[in-house]
């Protein structure tokens, strides 16, 4: 490489050098002297030197999936789509890009991140941000009134990736929602079940649900005395007490929200309130928080939610927390927010965070009718982002590989001359159901082959010889333990299948 | 909707008479008076009615997929995996949009369909075209020179959709490629191995697959006279051969592209050509074709390629084909297209055309390369769109209903006061890996319980009622055959199971 840079500046010198001359008017001759050194320098890095000028990257914030990084991503998802599927639900796609208008006004200041294509012409389209919004405009625009379905797919955001680790300008959503008007709390609590038994069973270590309800944050603010137009401010601070002590909090409220000490002072004592359907009870006969309609409402349905999440035994990770907010504007009910209690190993001190996320919002799909119809909704994310990431510092870290393709044999042999014989065995392997791989070589060496098999995790070699081809047999050797058994021809697909039916 | 209207109607000309008062500068009592009843009016529907003012729609040459769409999708694709993963392909995935100058130069005129993001500081992206560009750009950029992989996903052109049927701005590209250094045709006979495989297992009816080479078509226009620098446009002028009468064509040779009418009558001859392994011998032979050097090596592989072919058992389907030019600029060598030879019973007389094609191409890599290395590269596009269609016509013709959950069994419960124990039973089925679904109301009807059933293809049903749970029992219904049978609640999950293992 340094010698390439090095021509690169000579081609760059003597560029001037020529373009010196010409701008001076010197002679044909000295010119053309001189333009063929620069010929002669170019052709030394491969003549046609503008396709070689490609920035080889991906865009900022964007990254491409290597097969490894398929293989978990396929895992995560296989796990998860078994859950949804179990609980009945559907699944739709809608575009990556979405008419600009039917985004704008959905994401409050965050609309500055949106990504929109550029007018070449007819509609302004812009690069959707979550699924959400589309599945609402969805929902309105096919008149839709109740459906349970998931949709995994790529949102943009453009985002500064630099500054939050691990974040990304493309990255996958994973919803799932129930629209529909039902009885309260029954599709609430199956979403938390749902999230219950997808990180039960990535296996992602410990992990606590916590709930909570706009309707009783809303009613906390009015009798703690915080005024009506400062709800929305005060709750994002309030939002903030996963990352930051009481202290920080409060004084963000007061000395830059300008909330009186004695609001803020009584907001503290209830946001520090953790527990289950005891809390809920007793807050419902609390002096001040009885006296809010909203407070009481929300409180009245979270203790029936937390009698259905006891029949869905979920209640061991369940906590109400009061002094969890969630940022979006849309709630209008119950949220909630998975985190996990463990550590990472390889981040060791820091907290993952929030795994997944959601709650109701019964107005999004009446912004989009043209009668304002509403449709209930209640959902879940899962932050599917994180998982990857702890999955793949997962696979990092123990000493099983990752295998990327699901082979269960290679058709090999230890002779010359045999490729004919060895396409036609492959071709019947294929054509019995087996995933089979050959080298695309006339003659491979048998170590070469052998090394194929253990690089990329393939237990079965079928290795033919004249001797096999004589006998009617193929030579079945199982990788690990190098042990190898003569297999008549008519038999080796079934052979196969038994012998890889655990992988 | 007609109330609605005329509300919007009085708004509109409310407002004219508002602002007409304005600009004539009448009484402000004159004017708030009518701004009254502008607001009135206003209120009526709904308030803020800005927020109703949006367009209802996906961006043009876009569409969502419902829950129908996406099951066939879903089916399709597992098929199509499979069949890769029987090959022993590794996937991966790349980002949906690309720095622009990575698209730059890489689809002739066909550049100006490539969807540009809006300059909003940084760098400047477009939305992918194709799989192939970014294949290409993954492997230089990785320095990877063997891989077999394959990428499911979507590209995005900005053509015009309403001209040509059936074609979107965003649609599923469904790429195979093998990428390396390898003895010739044999991984050119396993994309064809894989057309064969797939088209054959989608079951949509009969195809064939043409072959030829690009080398044949350069070496077949030098020897019939086509000058150098007409290579591409005459090529480009076969490709039409599939829509165009042979007279069309030659007329476009002879009078557009200035061709004599004595090569062009030589080209009709070798274009109408087909046959296997005996043509490529034959034009081996060919007095005319076998001084052109580029033909001859064309031809002996072709051979070749058909020799393996034969190995592989797909003969039957493939054919030699002189016509086939295919439009791609950087094809090298071999190049192949399905068609399906029947047509579709909802397009009667037209044909489907081509529903999978590729080709080899050699130098593609090496324009992202900073050294030019060449990594040689094959592979196959399977037209999943058109695949997609055929399905959905084929399901829309036939009589069977196409499930879009996966659900087993629904529990029900003919009695009020029960939906505690629905939920338990639920749980416990979900927790036993059962896909099962209840009704989130507290005392469903039976009847709209078993209508839903029928509605979307649940199998069964376990029936909750006060003698049931005194007996430990659950009455399983057979939704079908309307059948009931006791079965105790530990055995409950073994026989959903087994019920519905042919699912």
């Amino acid at each position: 490489m340094a010698d390439k840079a090095q021509i690169q500046d000579a081609i760059k010198t003597q560029g001037e050098v020529v373009r010196k001359l010409k701008t001076e008017k010197a002679s044909k001759e000295q010119i053309d002297e001189e333009v063929a050194k620069l010929l002669k320098l170019k052709a030394q890095i491969g003549g046609d030197e503008g396709k070689h000028q490609f920035t080889l990257k991906t865009a900022k914030g964007t990254r491409d999936y290597n097969p490894k990084q398929m293989a978990i991503r396929e895992r995560v998802f296989n796990t998860i789509i078994r859950c949804f599927k179990r609980h009945g639900a559907e699944t739709i796609d809608t575009p990556v890009f979405e008419l600009k208008e039917t985004l704008t006004g959905k994401y409050g200041e965050d609309s500055k991140l949106i990504y929109d294509l550029k007018d070449q012409g007819g509609e302004l389209l812009s690069l959707r941000y979550d699924l959400t919004v589309p599945f609402a405009r969805y929902l309105a625009m096919n008149k839709i009134t109740n459906i349970k379905r998931y949709h995994i797919a790529k949102v943009y955001r453009r985002d500064n990736p630099a500054m939050t680790r691990g974040r990304y300008r493309e990255f996958y959503q994973c919803d799932f929602d129930i629209a529909g008007q039902y009885d309260p709390m029954i599709p609430d609590a199956e979403c938390l079940k749902i999230v219950h038994e997808i990180l039960s069973e990535l296996e992602l270590g410990d992990f606590r649900i916590k709930v909570n309800d706009r309707r009783i944050l809303d009613g906390m603010f009015a009798v703690c005395g915080v005024p009506d137009d400062k709800f929305r401010t005060i709750c994002s601070t309030v939002d903030k007490l996963d990352k930051m002590s009481w202290e920080d909090v409060k004084s963000e409220m007061v000395n830059e929200k300008g909330l009186s000490e004695e609001a803020a002072d009584q907001i503290g004592q209830y946001v520090s309130m953790q527990g289950g359907m005891d809390l809920a009870e007793r807050l419902l006969q609390d002096a001040k928080m009885s006296q809010s309609k909203q407070a009481c409402a929300g409180l009245t349905d979270m203790k029936q939610l937390f009698s259905y999440l006891q029949l869905f035994q979920v209640t061991d990770k369940v906590v109400f927390d009061l002094s969890l907010a969630r940022g979006l504007d849309y709630y209008t009910g119950v949220i909630y927010e998975a985190i996990l209690t463990q550590n990472c190993p390889a981040e060791e001190g820091v907290s993952v965070g929030s795994v997944a996320g959601g709650g109701r919002y019964d107005g999004l799909v009446g912004m989009f009718d043209p009668k304002g119809r509403k449709v209930p909704c209640v959902g879940v994310s899962i932050g599917i982002e994180r998982v990857f990431s702890i999955m793949e510092q997962k696979a990092e870290a123990s000493a099983r590989k990752v295998r990327t393709t699901e082979t269960q044999v290679m058709v090999a042999s230890a002779q010359k001359n045999l490729l004919n014989e060895r396409l036609r065995l492959t071709a019947e392997l294929w054509n019995a159901g087996i995933k089979t791989e050959v080298m695309y070589k006339k003659n491979p060496k048998l170590l070469s082959q052998l090394q194929h098999c253990e690089d990329s995790g393939i237990p079965l070699v079928a290795i033919l010889g004249e001797q096999e081809l004589k006998d009617g047999v193929v030579k079945l050797r199982t990788v690990h333990s190098r042990e190898e058994v003569d297999v008549s021809r008519a038999e080796l697909a079934e052979e196969i299948k038994k012998r890889t039916s655990d992988v």
